[in-house]
């Protein structure tokens, strides 16, 4: 898979509705949790087989379903089918490789989104596609892999929160809420990661500071594309006719909304400060390179003269009266003293001492 | 916190509208001041409890209640009950991370901006945020840390100014005239400082400016984030239907929107000349280095050829019937002059001397 | 023809609406295939005249005539008096040249597409402009150059798949749809040797990294002249008027329009990381050149001085004290040594060795 | 004064309506000229009180009331009143840092511009502030300081041209004319700075040359600020609703705004053309360097070498057989020579002599 | 006139709708030629008194007035007079510095193109404006300069083409037609230029290229002012309500505006190929300093250990123990033998060399 954006791995020419698991590791198994809750009712269970699920379809009370690992094809072909999701939708659901967007239809609002991991052996950041199926009393919700961030919300249905006494629209609203809310943590971590960076290439930087920079760009660019396409979604969601969504809850989405806006400004700013550690780094180089040249130029433009000096009464001709002189090596030595001398001041004078 | 932007500290997965305070140093106490005015009435103080203003809330006078320091959340929620604050609104502003923000409710009208100030200290722009929820007779401000600077508006209520003839609206305008006034000042500081380091980099730049130019480069992004959506929230409340604007008060809101707009062009102004810095620190490091590379050469390349000279005369051959001549050593001195000036003519014509 | 985009072949001044062949190679023959399909129906051949599938045009049946070669100009007149074709497609499909683009005639809708291909010889995308006339009943497909990425397509039929079961709209969105998956193998092929050039600037650049850099670049360029029109083009099809497109398609197109996104997602981030590279290279040369420099001057630094020494001694006073000293010559290595050994000390200290 | 931007002087927090001067240089008085005309009648005459003027606001011919220096604010405030402008619009006035904008009251028309003129002196460009009101059958004009290019329009008023047969609106519109005009000088002598500093930056550069860049581009910052807002302001007037500009002048007013767009467009392409002379000159410089080092290494290399053979053969061990031999020293020569040649021809193959 | 612009040579403040020539060269006479045609009539003349064209204007059939060279200022006031031209657009013809735009008025649109060449001799590209006045039944062109690109029109009318067939809307159509065609040709040639500059960047640049690649800069300019207001012009003409402009012919103008469109991408590509260039320039310089260097580097680091060891051994110390040794000599010249080795060693470990 590309370092930069994760590609079509379907083979081109696919019959379109063929469901293709597109995404990463498969070695984990499935896992399927129901939650079903009302004011009064609440029950949660690990669920074997997805049959098991689908008389909750028909209760009055919300029912979320999360199914952690996308490449039972069949399971999710099956609960399309009891929950009248159309082809293409399952298709995106399995594919896993979406742009995040939402989509109404008739009985079901479709939403992907990105949530984004910090994989702290290799510091990079991980992307994995969400899906929510949200209909009038069920959300089902798919990860690519276990392991989630949903877990608060879990626990604040079970602590019978202000999410039992409202329907299926503000459970979806919460599970949206708490993916944009991890999202500054893991701009946090890069902009912590950055400000190293900043502070590194300020100061003495090694040529492996590039290629962490260049990494780095490369997940600035993928928060990115993760979070430019988020402002539709929940514009969109909270802005649309459907009736899927009440209006107490479209009051949330304006906050979650905000929230965005705040992720992209602040995804922009540490781009921006990224862009500018290249020319830094450059800057930094150069400023070395100067270093060493002054001390180069100073040392020899110091013993140049004076060896050449030593040269010329290191001649070997018959006649030359100063060699016999008595105070010829003095006066030589003297007046490469006064030479050394009439360059430092020089060089003084030019600050470069 | 991030020298870049001001994070969520609010653990992802609270329950929304759970009042969390995210701003900075709590070791100031809350301190609460009422005024109350109409054309003929003038009440000031400051009140120990919150309770002591609810009264002020069904006169028909203007009641300005000013809240500093955010972290008494129980405080803030009793003024939100009485006042008929949605949760959502209290939760934004003890929150205090907001971008500049409008949002039109029922009953209040409720304005997030950005007060910045300058850290004498570190030279650092400081912000932080102002909260304002603007009711028909009423309006509720809401700082993070003490001294502000709405003093001039209490002076001209004080001096029963224009102010108290007009209504709450009017005051609203009031307090966001003199927080946008404000940024002049942060601007004129900034721009003396990027022109202070405009001379340091065209004259003779120390490693340090970079520094500096990478600090005020991440205050110009912290101005910029303040002052873009300053532009739609006044022209919200210009262009809004709100019955809580009066017409009068939108003629002085066009006024200030035409002060943000100035600006914001400022602002980008200071970017444009900002951006050009680093390149012109770099020309300015290769110019040094042209310059240092040019005394080297000339030196060496004076000195080289004549200490060669003397070296092949200092050569022990027996026979070299140079050396015996009695005006060999005067030839040989002779003709390393007329090297060294030639080189010197040559340096004179190629303009590096 | 020019490296950066197809120019107009055609003299300037031409009649409109002659049709002028713009295009490339013409060393092979026109190739035209037909199939014709319905529920119950399926005929597929290869025929040598035109005029053999004129028949088909009357028939409810869906039929699909694709010719591969564009420099038969009369072939292409005589289709277009069949199927009533407006001159002026007929022109822009001749002529080759085209932007992507959409156009809604009364009996038929005009779509130009570019369909990418990976020269394996020169590493350089080669761009091909296919047509697609789709009528009521019919849809008519020039490609310039024989092998297409339709195959896929034709197999379904064949098999009697879903498409066999719609109209001509349908079969027009399965063609685009190939077109569009195919580019997701372009784009992955040129990630990967960007990524691979990536490498090589990071660790070892030769100036030919330059070249290929500058090569890749224009490869880009192409990419995306032909993608960003594509958007316009499906969601003019998408939200068009024309009856010709079913809404059962429009719900498929959708899908191909997200697609289309995620290509131009794909094709900007490639664009991005393609943007810093010449940056690096230039920093990876800067920094090999103070690698260089630092050889030198420590080298310089050290001898110079030394050899000064030497060159004392070695002059031709007759009255120089150390030289008739016993201890002058151990002394004056000692000297030498301390002074080289004061350098190294130096240079470390600076951390340049 | 920043170099960047005129900032409000104004202390922050005065009352909405002050009027306060923020303008520049007061050592000149007030000079103000009234103009009335109709087809038949003329008056001219410089005015003493401001009250002498007030007669000419009833009379059906067209008055044109022209005031050279904003500090004497009560003359402004007795003109505001006798013509009933707005408080706000009067504060705009005075103040003389505004954005060029259009305001449309009942009464009349607020335009702000700014009149550019080129300081001889120092060779940089300065902004004064124009205000023009414009009602049913007045103009009010307002400068910063006296001197205007506004004598054009005078003289065709008093040699009766075509403007003493139309209104108020035409003479706002040869008013907002003139000073359009004026831009293309001023952009025409930047223009030639421009290529003035371009043929430098090619040619030998010093570095004084980047002061240079750096204050043109403060100019052209000042012109775009000048110039963008202009569209928007003559736009306005064009499209406006208002009855005071009558559809005679508005086919005029279009064309006022064509030359805005071409003086937009050219501020752009010097702007483009500025943007490269940065990066050229640090070419300029690494070329030059490049020479340099060309002429140390060659000198270097040539003698560096050589002068090791002298030192051998300086050498004074006392078995040295060449010593003696009488061929030893032609020979040595001829080797140094030989060596020399050898280094001379490599540099010519390497292209570098 | 200015490189970049050409800028407004009237004097400032002229009255509106004085006619002034602003163009270039003046030697060459006005040439005006009249062709008349129908489907059964055909007239073509070079008339000497522009009255002579006068008794067309009633006649049913179309005729084109082409004049060639705008200085004779009266010939084009009668003109307008007679064809009922408003005096704005005579002074635009004439004035000649305008931007390419269309209006509207009620009994003719007003074209204005710039026709581009290329200059031979200098390599740049000339722009010329056009201007047309389309009538009901008439086309008058203005041309800068004798010679056009406007002979295969010609050549089609006198054929008796299409053209005959249709009105005076189609013959502008093929005039727009040839003129943005001829844009072509005009990319093409700068195309070339740019790909050979290329190549010379990335081979052996001497610091000529700067200025040529300056130069081009300055054409693109020039191109792209040209060539983005066509797309505004020419989708103005093939949506507006103008009666003048018959159904048929915009279906024409759509396809030129095709054209215009591929114009703009090739102008945009090879802008973006050119900005790249400047960056290649550099790398190239600074990978020619590191050879430069590494040479030197070489040279010196390999002689300067030895000569010093020379220098050794040439002092003249009286106990100097190796002096006496019979395999002193050798074993000095053996260690330099060996230094020198060990240096190569290095520096091929190092691939230096």
């Amino acid at each position: 898979m590309s370092k930069y954006y994760r590609t079509s791995k379907k083979p081109a020419g696919l019959p379109p509705g063929t469901l293709f698991y597109g995404g990463g590791k498969k070695d984990d198994g499935v896992v399927m949790t129901v939650i079903d809750y009302g004011e009064d009712t609440f029950t949660e269970k690990v669920i074997g087989r997805i049959e098991e699920c689908f008389p909750f379809r028909d209760e009055p009370t919300v029912t979320w379903i999360n199914i952690d690992g996308l490449y039972d094809i069949e399971l999710v072909e099956k609960l399309g089918e009891r929950f009248g999701i159309h082809p293409l939708v399952l298709e995106d659901i399995v594919h896993a490789q979406q742009r995040p967007k939402m989509e109404e239809f008739e009985d079901f609002i479709y939403i992907v989104l990105n949530m984004l991991s910090h994989d702290g052996e290799t510091g990079r950041i991980v992307s994995e596609q969400v899906s929510l199926v949200v209909g009038s009393n069920y959300v089902l919700s798919f990860q690519e892999i276990p392991g989630d961030v949903f877990e608060p919300v879990r626990e604040r249905i079970r602590k019978k929160g202000r999410i039992t006494k409202s329907g299926a629209d503000f459970l979806a609203y919460s599970l949206i809420d708490v993916i944009v809310d991890n999202y500054f943590t893991i701009i946090e971590k890069k902009g912590d990661r950055i400000e190293a960076i900043e502070d590194i290439v300020l100061g003495d930087p090694s040529p492996e500071v590039l290629r962490e920079i260049q990494s780095i760009k490369r997940d600035m660019l993928l928060l990115r594309r993760s979070v430019w396409p988020l402002r539709e979604v929940i514009s969109g969601l909270e802005r649309g006719e459907s009736r899927l969504i009440s209006a107490g809850t479209k009051v949330y989405l304006r906050d979650v909304y905000d929230h965005a806006i705040r992720v992209i400004d602040s995804v922009e700013s540490l781009r921006e400060m990224m862009a500018g550690l290249l020319d830094i780094y450059v800057s930094s180089i150069s400023n070395r390179l100067n270093d060493v040249m002054k001390v180069l130029t100073i040392i020899s433009t110091i013993f140049i003269p004076v060896t050449f000096v030593a040269g010329v009464y290191g001649m070997n001709f018959k006649f030359m009266p100063e060699l016999g002189s008595k105070w010829g090596y003095p006066a030589a030595l003297f007046a490469m003293v006064l030479v050394m001398a009439g360059m430092v001041f020089y060089f003084r004078k030019r600050r470069w001492l």
